[in-house]
């Protein structure tokens, strides 16, 4: 026994691109009703609570430097002048890389397109990091190990000091209340979306029907709960929405890797103290999100707990798998003890013998040119691939997504810059592919 | 217990794309030991068999243009000047249009780089195509039914005369004799590719390798019949490519749907007869292939069966998935009964009361713009991506993976016509979207 009913709008995850778009929706077109779905128990809870939570308009692709710098702006907004405390604090990104890397035509276009967006930077030398930095290594010089581990040396720090750090769940959080207070339908968690209804349209109720010859559209979900019918269905369902798409035959041309965040805490060693009180960067006076030189490892500095969390984007070797079984979040001790640690530790001997207190893992859902999708085809608003930085971007997308769905052919991002509301669809993509992948 | 063998390349998949790339690698690099190994117990037996294997030069894109020029010139080169016979026959290809799809942006744009490419085409108006295809259709007013089931006009044939079909069992066997004429290992069947070897490079010999901070590399391939090394492993795998890039971390930025072909025997019905030999196109006297103005419907005319092969390039409704299992290579009946075969009999009445005696189905491995791969990346050389076209893109995509084996720059195709090697590769893509997708 399957129940129905209509809504005009099925917002599918309530994540932090499902929140933020359901939100915008919502507020732009007040008398409709629009139902969020989840598939956990609460808002937010799934991969956007496993991520690294840094935010950081620092990127290579103009896009996506407007839709970072857009977001934060509005992040920065909500925190300061409505008051609601998303724990962001602007700790800065700084990227430590080695004379090659610095000088590698690839870093020359990111500054370039930062100077040309008005992304403020700054450049750090070798003597001034290792002045600002407590105990940091710069040079391997001799030390055979770090030369069978392809360390690169350190030479310049790229410093953005718009960048930080921030609650996801309270971002979550935010939209979610600010959304419930103007929705006309209660918002609905532990429901299984099981598949999108693909319909005939118009449907002429032949047994078989869809065929061929049939315009087709998306009219709905099919839930464990029941059938849920709207004109659109909103997937902002990340590392799953293959599993959604693929069966009506569209192509997401996303696939997601999971990443792993170990949480080490400074309280009991003072070198991690210092580290994490480093002057110089920001107001805080702490170390910023720092990405090392190599391997892709980095840390974000944990003020309230006095730590770290270190991650890294590994590239090839890490398996393309699609994320959503409990298996697939436990994190790989292995990992950080074999993979992370050795590098960190040559870099920050204050990690010397650090073990993790906690650790986390979840997935990123990441686009060929690493910038999102945003696109409305067959009744369907995909709001998908953003390659591992879906909290920075959440704000920009939230409005794309609600541009798009009334039909404007330009989104209004905060503080007025407006982007054509076809620039992340597959179809009229417009975008500089990203080449600044953490 | 597991026996270790060493190559110099490993060329996995024994389809069109796998035998035409062995070739030009000994061809061109007599001294190397080259295996082809292939899972199933002949060459060409999987995919490229289940394919319509008819070949047109008429794409969109030029980069298409180009491949499958050369390559079909390349085909016509082995047959006449070699004497191998292909069964290839220059049927050409018959786009059936309405006026608004003929007046559609998209069908300039093809027809101007067509004919900036040298590329022959001919337009024939509605009276023509009339006179020329014993019954064809071209006006379905007051026909609710047609109505209802979306049917275009035909207004426009666009016909392109360096098209036909061919066999592809031959094809595969005239490269595949080729290669085993010039080469010194035995290429084995029946071998399951199980994962390719990723390994740290240089291995350090730790357990737990590869780790992050180490460069990696693919060097061979983990089969049921044992581990075979080599420098390059070529993954001419098709539509289960992704199988062995994911768990490396390597996106193939491909996804496959199901093809199905319905054979209909002309035989016993005249009105058949009439259209398999309708006159004016070709030098066969035969009707070109042809595809029809709605839902995708197309037939390849089987002149040696004296028959139609039906088929339908569907979109959104047919879904993605790997195609890997037997089940995944039976027909569906009803597919024909209720999608192909309405379309099809509205056109083309000759068909009415028509039922199919043999039927098949195949994968088609899909790239995102509809343009092939073929990179070189940490060991594996991809050639992939066809998108339903390797068949007339095998010759050129073999002499492109050639080219990036040996470091060439350039690859020369038929007829001189030179390429760069990384136009299509991921990093360097070089290319127009294709627009004309059957």
């Amino acid at each position: 026994m399957s129940s129905e009913e209509t809504f005009d709008v099925i917002v599918v995850g309530a994540g932090c691109l499902g929140v933020a778009t359901a939100y915008y929706m919502q507020k732009n077109s007040p008398d409709k009703k629009i139902l969020l779905v989840e598939r956990t128990l609460a808002a937010g809870q799934a991969n956007t609570a496993m991520s690294a939570a840094a935010v950081r308009n620092m990127f290579a692709s103009s896009t996506n430097q407007l839709l970072t710098d857009t977001s934060i702006k509005y992040f920065e907004h909500v925190q300061k002048e409505i008051g609601y405390d998303l724990f962001f604090e602007k700790t800065g990104y700084l990227w430590l890389l080695g004379e090659d890397q610095f000088n590698h035509e690839s870093v020359k276009v990111w500054m370039e397109r930062m100077k040309k967006s008005g992304i403020s930077y700054k450049v750090y030398n070798k003597d001034e990091l290792k002045e600002m930095i407590p105990g940091l290594n710069v040079d391997f010089a001799g030390d055979e190990e770090a030369e069978l581990m392809n360390l690169h040396e350190v030479s310049y720090g790229l410093f953005g000091a718009d960048c930080g750090v921030l609650d996801p769940t309270r971002l979550v959080e935010y939209y979610f209340e600010e959304f419930t207070k103007i929705s006309h339908v209660k918002p609905r968690f532990g429901v299984d979306v099981e598949k999108l209804l693909l319909e005939a349209d118009p449907k002429l109720d032949l047994p078989g029907e869809p065929f061929v010859w049939q315009k087709k559209k998306v009219n709905g979900v099919v839930t464990d709960k029941g059938t849920y019918r709207a004109d659109v269905v909103v997937l902002a369902t990340g590392t799953w929405t293959n599993e959604l798409l693929d069966p009506i035959g569209m192509d997401s041309l996303t696939k997601c890797k999971k990443r792993q965040l170990f949480v080490i805490h400074a309280e009991e060693k003072e070198e991690l103290q210092s580290l994490l009180d480093a002057e110089g960067f920001n107001e805080l006076g702490s170390i910023p999100f720092t990405i090392l030189p190599s391997a892709g490892v980095y840390f974000r500095p944990q003020l309230q707990e006095r730590g770290f969390w270190i991650g890294c984007g590994d590239k090839v070797g890490r398996e393309y798998k699609y994320i959503q079984t409990d298996e697939d979040m436990i994190p790989e001790s292995a990992y950080y003890e074999k993979s992370m640690y050795p590098v960190l530790s040559k870099y920050f001997p204050a990690f010397v013998g650090a073990r993790p207190v906690n650790s986390w893992a979840g997935g990123y859902n990441y686009s060929p040119d690493r910038i999102p999708f945003v696109y409305l085809e067959c009744g369907v608003l995909v709001v998908n691939g953003a390659s591992g930085s879906g909290i920075m971007k959440a704000d920009a997308m939230g409005r794309i997504a609600d541009a798009l769905y009334r039909g404007e052919p330009e989104a209004e991002l905060f503080g007025g810059k407006k982007i054509p509301s076809t620039t992340l669809s597959i179809k009229d993509r417009d975008v500089e592919v990203e080449s600044v992948i953490i």
